[in-house]
């Protein structure tokens, strides 16, 4: 548990900022899908988050089928969603507006 | 529904020769947990499957955390199993043996 995890204040300012992502029933991971025209388009999104990831070293629970991309964020080492959820929340803003 | 599944000959041939393959409880899919050394050769994974899915254009549902990806294997137009599906697999089982 080396990793802090966000506050409620925290949270909840993200939230506002990104009404896309909801908070899991359990409150301890964020969720958004993500839609696109094709596995093609799908794909090439997740090779960006991919990438984002491993250079980040937080890497996403996420599931594909076709077209959607349903992603799940959270930090084990927190044992709940941190800064790092955070991050890849604002960085993801710009990827998939 | 204008794809063939699967015969129950076909399919329990199938699962013999790869036994890594389960079949899912209601039957209409197939599926399997791959484990690799981290991310980054999980995502590498997951990219030559994307490769061949696109090409074949049958696409997998599937889930990946870090080092794991799960993948489940059926045929919509077929509504269960079809020749499609067992193509992947016996794709996959060259890939990641």
């Amino acid at each position: 548990m080396s990793i802090a995890r966000l506050t409620d204040t925290e949270l909840s300012d993200l939230l506002t900022r990104h009404p896309d992502w909801q908070l899991r029933a359990d409150g301890l991971a964020l969720e958004r899908t993500f839609k696109f025209t094709d596995f093609n388009e799908a794909f090439g999104f997740m090779t960006r988050v991919a990438l984002y990831a491993d250079k980040a070293d937080h890497h996403p629970e996420w599931f594909n089928v076709y077209n959607r991309v349903e992603i799940t964020l959270t930090t084990h080492d927190a044992g709940g969603i941190s800064g790092r959820d955070a991050a890849m929340v604002e960085w993801l803003a710009g990827v998939a507006a």
